[in-house]
């Protein structure tokens, strides 16, 4: 009888391995569909991620099941593809083996495409206490513990225990952190006070610090211009130039020494490459990337690939490698999907080139700023076309026709209600220093 | 500055003080809307639970939310009610004062509507091992379990290992078990296969076990026939007057020795209901339920009521008590509403009076058996007509339109499509035995 993993080693097949089943992995994957490769795709999950819309989930927007899609739903037609739920280990380039958490798969092709996770500078604190937003479980760790906090407000007294609870400090100010800034103040003025009849929504305060004089660096000066406007309008306490130093859990304190008091410190301020043992040390850039070729190969060997976030393709164009989002991963993984074949056929592989079509962050209920790129023409547009556009590009990159429909119904519902469905409790909750510890039970 | 729960307790109202947010106690709730009481709900979730479609969220056809609605949304437009989230801890009933986790409330009417939870009889080892089917962590529970062990089933070569983690014992045939056993088998038939292509599911056995001789016990003989037929033909394999002597995690034995081999068991067998200290216990009959009169009044007391599975209200038609059933607990619920309103206004209560309006369970894919009552006629009607009836009836009953469309949403495509969306891994499994013990890493 032949079971487990011996089944994809009966095979004499050249096998591609893939570690990691993001943007890039996957597009990968099914740019293999039609050769006579055996593709093998690692994942500690076992569903794909759409991560653009993590921040909606996080803010009881969406069900978590919307926006991921298991890997064998996704894949269930290709016949070559193969799929094990398993972390990568190390590997051993020597024998051109993978070790995984269940078992050793050798490799033709090994193309890393671990991602990037949250990058917390070395601060142990902060990695323990904050939450960042870089899967589906931190999205609701995070929608579980803005819940339970405003249930634990409805406990306290004391003003200053009060503000813990109901006040959030964002951290970074790129796409993610304008997003969820912009997310809660719309929870904040149309959603929570409907539920939470007896909290006063006028104590609850978004702090979004920037490290930088801008947000959403990389866009055009109007779109950070107005992505800030935005904010304002929406009651958003932006803070520029500002770095966060220390956060106990109750207290967040500034570069300048201000202190704000927030049980919630949401961290989407910088990532890092998630890299595999095994590989040499000399292959790796800043920010923990692979530096690869124009062919994305990593640069000390001639079949190992790294794609997406993990990869820093450095050009002169891009100076610091080709920008983490999800466009050059997808069109990475492209790339090197027919590279792969390109080899297998003896011919010479083509040089990625980044086809940029532009960048969009929505800030809420009909504001958005995108700068797009279309057939070399540069649109900029802001506010209500913006949003209609964002919306309308996320709709249809999600995976899956019933996720799209569902997540449309979620979005006319949430538009013509201002109601937020989610807002439940299910599983974890970050207990930063419980209330439970330092108020006296209320006696009515 | 008024916070807390001292908010509520700023009334000179009289306060209703119910505990558990399921059909009982919410549909009190409702009742009492335009009255002068003031309403506390404590809940230990912030959410109602529609119980009766928990087994489709196990088998992955439906996401949790879909199914869940928190209380403060379903409640948000009735002023005179109050949700803590908080458990319930004991009552004094000299003070009238109810403990939770999170403080003391005064009441004029204590209303107990904990429901029921799964009785494992004392066997500690069951309840450790078992998985039962009451809430939503456990069917979301249920759902990584068995997703996460066809992952492991591709690691393992011995038969015997494989069979532990494909096979299925549900214990009770009861409608959640039999609904469970016909939703696993149209799993096995059109949807595992396509997604674990390299598992054979043949080897998947789903063995259904039952202490009496008749499945769907207080149905139509001719239903409970009917059911067993329609499971014998999607190759349930149904043990009658059978019971499960222990559970390892990995051997379930049966009180004739027999041995199967499954890290899974669904324990549907039994409830008991979930009492809360400081009730006298001579208030308390067997299967820890509280007797109530006709009036749903713990007996003991004047100004505490119980409705809902933790109700037992005795009568010569149903000696066991009323059934344990959705219908009953909102018929209480409703009835009880009524007669504090009557209270109230000083007049006498009227008694309870069960509308048994008949009842259902789905086998599968078209198949469904039901007994009604309409007008007083019996209607008892089996296979297409009753799957229509069941789908209808259930679908009309979930809360909120946009939870009903979305229900609706993942049945149709299920249909059409052989197709459960809903298979993917998030947060806890069960490890019963891990297969990490005894298999050696596998080498392809």
């Amino acid at each position: 009888m032949l079971l487990n993993l011996e089944k994809i080693a009966q095979t004499d097949k050249k096998r591609v391995v893939i570690i990691g089943g993001g943007f890039a992995g996957l597009e990968l994957a099914k740019t293999l569909e039609k050769t006579d490769l055996q593709i093998v795709l690692i994942d500690k999950h076992n569903y794909h991620t759409f991560q653009p819309l993590l921040y909606q989930v996080a803010t009881a927007g969406l069900e978590a099941s919307s926006i991921i899609h298991p890997y064998r739903r996704i894949m269930q037609d290709q016949e070559n593809f193969f799929f094990r739920m398993a972390e990568a280990q190390s590997v051993d380039t020597e024998t051109q083996t993978l070790e995984t958490s269940i078992g050793f798969i050798r490799y033709d092709y090994l193309v890393i495409a671990t991602g990037a996770t949250a990058n917390f500078y070395g601060n142990k604190e902060l990695q323990e206490k904050a939450i960042s937003l870089k899967s589906i479980e931190d999205a609701l760790l995070l929608r579980n513990t803005i819940i339970s906090n405003f249930e634990k407000a409805l406990q306290v007294n004391d003003e200053e225990q009060l503000n813990s609870l109901m006040d959030f400090v964002i951290v970074g100010g790129g796409p993610t952190g304008v997003e969820i800034a912009g997310a809660l103040s719309e929870l904040r003025k149309h959603v929570f006070p409907k539920g939470f009849r007896e909290l006063d929504f006028v104590n609850m305060d978004i702090h979004l610090i920037q490290s930088g004089p801008d947000l959403l660096k990389g866009m055009s000066p109007v779109a950070s211009r107005k992505a800030k406007q935005y904010l304002d309008e929406f009651g958003v306490t932006v803070w520029l130039n500002r770095r966060v130093k220390s956060f106990d859990g109750y207290k967040v304190t500034l570069d300048n020494g201000e202190q704000l008091c927030s049980r919630i410190l949401i961290w989407a301020a910088g990532v890092t490459g998630a890299p595999v043992k095994g590989i040499k040390d000399e292959c790796m850039v800043s920010g923990n990337r692979y530096k690869v070729d124009q062919f994305n190969r990593v640069v000390c060997y001639d079949n190992i690939f790294a794609i997406g976030d993990i990869a820093a393709m450095i050009s002169p164009e891009y100076p610091d490698g080709c920008p983490m989002l999800a466009q050059p991963a997808i069109q990475q993984g492209r790339n090197l999907g027919n590279n792969i074949i390109r080899y297998q056929a003896g011919k010479k592989p083509k040089p990625f080139k980044y086809n940029d079509r532009g960048s969009m962050a929505t800030i809420g209920r009909n504001k958005a700023v995108a700068d797009l790129k279309i057939f070399n023409r540069e649109i900029r547009t802001q506010g209500f076309r913006a949003w209609l556009i964002w919306m309308f590009i996320h709709l249809i990159s999600i995976i899956g026709f019933r996720n799209r429909l569902v997540v449309l119904i979620n979005w006319v519902w949430k538009y013509l209600r201002y109601d937020a469905g989610i807002g439940v409790i299910i599983g974890e909750r970050k207990e930063n220093k419980p209330v439970e510890e330092s108020v006296e039970k209320a006696r009515i």
